[in-house]
């Protein structure tokens, strides 16, 4: 199926990305940029996993809208909270309605392209915390691009019963050169090794048995 | 209901703020920029009409956004086709989940600003040319825009029921200055008068016994 794949430059939409290329015809990969704290570095990688795969990478400017939404990922690293996705501070991570907007744009520019799918790498492990990662949206999102569009846009979740150990089993199998993904939310040089993301990325290498190439500020 | 109302500036859309003013309380009024050939004078009108009633007016940009949608409506007048919507051409002017990306767009920001609902002015004679007008994109929509927000943000339609003919009657009823509104796809001074919209709009007055104060170049 000819389908864009969202593309953070994180291991799981970097995963993707190369299953799209094994099972399907990615017409593109899609980036945004929306002012997040570690956008740069994500970016970045995002245009290495695109450019190494022949696929082309569109990146859309979303800064516009995003002056209208609140949430400390797009104030600063001060503003990120420590510690695990469990404990309720993380709600200030909460980008509001972010899948939405996302998938929404996905599918207009699917459809305008002449792509049939959307590939998302959403998993079993999303967090419950945030609304739009639960099975409720994205079943309801799933309909809403089916029927707002000609084309009937499918929405791909290939990781959907997967966890995020499985996601970097199946990445390795695939070739994924990890060390050109990036998920800290703090957004430094280094992965910082204390915030929600880095403690889950290293668990989830360490239980995939996979060797982690990612430099750690705090060992 | 704290909410936000969906503003083009045009007989509906104004119509539904008057209404939202009365039956509820709206945080805002929200109009997108991306390009259509008719957005200045559209605009213009939104600008004119919440402030007015005294609501801050929002104008988010989404031309990043429209450079990867195709449609005949960002790609100036001459590309417009005459006629009633019925007319196959009409799918030219389609722009690819332009309701999905506008809804999604507004409940990232009812729930940043503390909205609980985000008023749209679909109608029933909305045209089942466009998909994402129709009732099944809508239903989905509503639950997404339901289960990805921890305000379980509403969507309502508070013309779902009604042709455009009762909206300019609700319209007249609720003090509205129509000659303030603005629908033409061509994006003159003037309403062109033999657009789709045009002449939906002439015939809406007509029907509705309401006097119409729009200047149409074509009488």
């Amino acid at each position: 199926m000819k389908c864009l794949v969202l593309l953070s430059g994180g291991v799981d939409s970097v995963t993707a990305l190369h299953w799209a290329c094994r099972e399907h015809e990615p017409l593109a990969a899609l980036s945004f940029r929306y002012g997040s704290n570690h956008e740069e570095r994500e970016l970045a990688c995002a245009e290495y996993q695109a450019r190494v795969l022949g696929i082309p990478h569109r990146v859309i400017d979303l800064s516009s809208i995003a002056l209208h939404l609140s949430s400390a990922l797009l104030s600063g690293a001060a503003a990120i909270p420590s510690g695990d996705y469990e404990e309720e501070n993380m709600r200030a991570t909460v980008v509001p309605f972010r899948n939405g907007i996302f998938l929404s744009i996905a599918a207009g520019v699917a459809e305008s392209c002449g792509a049939q799918g959307v590939v998302i790498a959403a998993h079993a492990g999303d967090h419950a915390l945030y609304p739009d990662c639960r099975e409720p949206f994205m079943q309801a999102m799933e309909q809403a691009m089916e029927q707002g569009s000609y084309a009937k846009i499918q929405l791909l979740r290939p990781f959907i019963g997967m966890s995020k150990v499985q996601i970097v089993k199946l990445g390795a199998e695939l070739g994924v050169d990890f060390s050109q993904t990036y998920s800290c939310y703090c957004g430094g040089e280094k992965h910082c090794g204390r915030c929600s993301t880095c403690r889950e990325r290293r668990a989830a290498f360490a239980a995939a048995d996979v060797e982690d190439p990612t430099a750690y500020e705090k060992e």
